[in-house]
């Protein structure tokens, strides 16, 4: 079952000030287009690797969950990893099947595939996504 | 130069426990031996995905930074992200050409080619790794 990495989502207080870094620092050239995501409480724009994203998180107000985090680390820093599944429900069956606890319902992330979140508690203390991989021709 | 996701470096407390929970619960079939980096007070267990991989950390000792991180995050978690650079001096120096604080000077990390650590205060709250490309028919 464990599918790619898809991405590593990084909390930033400003994304811009990231996607800097990333382009002149570290001389990403693939950096998508900014986007709001209100049912997750946070902007997001992912960085491509050759194999892999980042994805960059910053609240979308006080009530985001991003918020609580920087509030922790100021700089920003690691937030999540997210694995790919084929099927997002087979593997809610499957995880939870195992003793995972599974935060809510599937819903829809930020490459348009539904998501879910698995307790840090479960995963050895990091926040851990998993989407359903896009379709070819998706995003 | 942002090269592939090679890995997200995972601290943990028992690299045996994370190792069956990547077995167990993720289904993860491509799991390295896990082996000791004395020189960097770790030990070090590969966790394949299809496209990146998981680095497993647990601390050798009470003076690992493993250990440091641990006493903060007692379940363990994400402790930093590894991109490949074509070359490990160039990427230095570029890297600190443009403010960037390197943590010492660049030593054989776990896949046997020179890493440099990157401070997490220049890279939004992240320690970063960097490694050479293991080159055709290494590790």
């Amino acid at each position: 079952m464990l599918g790619r990495l898809n991405h590593v989502g990084v909390a930033t207080p400003s994304i811009d000030d990231a996607v800097a870094r990333y382009r002149d620092v570290l001389g990403a050239t693939q950096i998508g287009e900014a986007f709001d995501l209100p049912a997750q409480g946070v902007r997001v724009c992912f960085v491509d690797t050759p194999n892999s994203q980042i994805e960059l998180l910053e609240p979308l107000g006080p009530e985001s969950p991003i918020a609580k985090f920087l509030e922790k680390n100021p700089l920003g820093g690691q937030h999540h990893v997210c694995f790919e599944v084929p099927d997002i429900h087979a593997a809610k069956a499957e995880l939870e099947g195992k003793g995972v606890r599974i935060l809510g319902e599937p819903r829809i992330g930020a490459h348009g595939t539904p998501v879910i979140f698995a307790h840090p508690r479960d995963m050895g203390g990091m926040l851990t996504e998993f989407m359903e991989t896009p379709r070819e021709g998706a995003h």
